[in-house]
């Protein structure tokens, strides 16, 4: 039934918000002499916002967005030598360790032998690619995308080039925003796998959820759900499981 | 002859390199209390370098740069409202117009109504797709993709995923480290037009320069170069037209 299935990267394959979780967290200590937590927290998240649009999703963005928290929140007092350590956690980060979640690989291998595989992933192209070369994952992957962000005209454009009919796409992935929504509203099928931690700028509010997205508690229970839906004949019934 | 003529786009289609040169020159001034020009150009190159396997090309890589080259070259006594300032250059730099170099509308509107065009252009994915937006191009260009680096690998595993025939394949570009010799090196066709300036790093040494490769001097020459390849039969007389 699914000519292609994709799965979102970060936090769907692999730990990732952890990364950024120990990150701030460190951040938070060099700040506070200056601001408690919840506001160097909201002050990051704020700047990271506006930065989007400008420098984009990712470790540089997130690097750059730390620098000038850090000098705005200190009223210009920061020290240049903190300036550079946050520059040194942006490097850390680049170099942090590609942990698989639990039960992952098992399931790609599983399904790479019955489906074409695909990565849709948003961030830095450098980030990525280097994330997927070192999460030995890559071979069971037919196609890799590194989008600079995701919307259903993102999905549509992509869907498009690589001539895949929407209705015969699925996508898997942690964010509602980012993996569910845009594919759905493009005639996709979708499957919600939460994250333990979902960053402030993933979360949809509950009145924009309109449903009509499969979801599972864990990544294992992904094989058997998409050989159900395999099973179902079109016109298929779409469904919320969590509400069914 | 050629299924694919694809075109380099960072000083190949548009100006960017004079956008580097004048913030460059804008760094310089402001590290002028603590160190002369020369010390400061070298200074960022290497910091650059350094930073490439980690931060990738573009604006976010060389901002980090600038930051890094500030704090090393003061020992620690820029002002931070100066690190804001090198960050807002990075912001200024995003919003940059693109001008297009003289001749190149005219000549990719004409090989657009025969070949199948292509963009392969290495640096931040939400940078470049910002400036193909705006360039007016992007209507000309049937694929368009963004490289974190510019190697045969690189080249071959594109063409690959595209299914491209090198031999049928033509690189149209101003480096000739990053757009001619590992177009060559998988067997294609490349197509050398040298920009004004070149930044350092594309240089090559000419002892590594193994010839084998087209040059036209200004952009507007392509057409009637492309139209003279197409006509001449396989197996093809490789040549540098500088030399021949």
């Amino acid at each position: 039934m699914f000519d292609i299935i994709a799965f979102d990267a970060d936090d769907t394959l692999w730990h990732t918000e952890i990364m950024f979780i120990e990150t701030q967290a460190r951040f938070r200590q060099m700040l506070a002499p200056w601001a408690d937590a919840p506001t160097v927290d909201r002050t990051l998240y704020q700047t990271e916002l506006k930065g989007f649009a400008e420098f984009g999703y990712g470790i540089k963005g997130f690097a750059l967005a730390m620098v000038e928290t850090a000098i705005a929140l200190s009223g210009g007092q920061i020290a240049t030598r903190d300036i550079q350590r946050i520059i040194d956690f942006a490097r850390e980060m680049r170099r942090w360790p590609v942990e698989l979640l639990d039960g992952v690989q098992p399931v790609v291998a599983r399904l790479a032998q019955t489906h074409k595989l695909m990565i849709i992933t948003k961030g830095e192209l450098i980030d990525q690619e280097s994330k997927i070369a070192r999460s030995g994952l890559a071979d069971y992957f037919a196609r890799i995308e590194v989008v600079s962000d995701k919307t259903p005209q993102t999905y549509a454009a992509l869907l498009d080039r690589h001539g895949i009919d929407p209705a015969r796409f699925v996508m898997i992935g942690n964010s509602l925003r980012s993996d569910i929504l845009p594919v759905l509203a493009i005639g996709g099928e979708a499957v919600f796998v939460p994250y333990r931690t979902t960053w402030a700028h993933e979360h949809v509010a509950d009145e924009h959820n309109p449903g009509g997205y499969h979801e599972v508690e864990h990544i294992a229970q992904l094989p058997a759900l998409i050989e159900e839906l395999s099973r179902e004949q079109a016109p298929r019934r779409k469904r919320n499981r969590r509400g069914a």
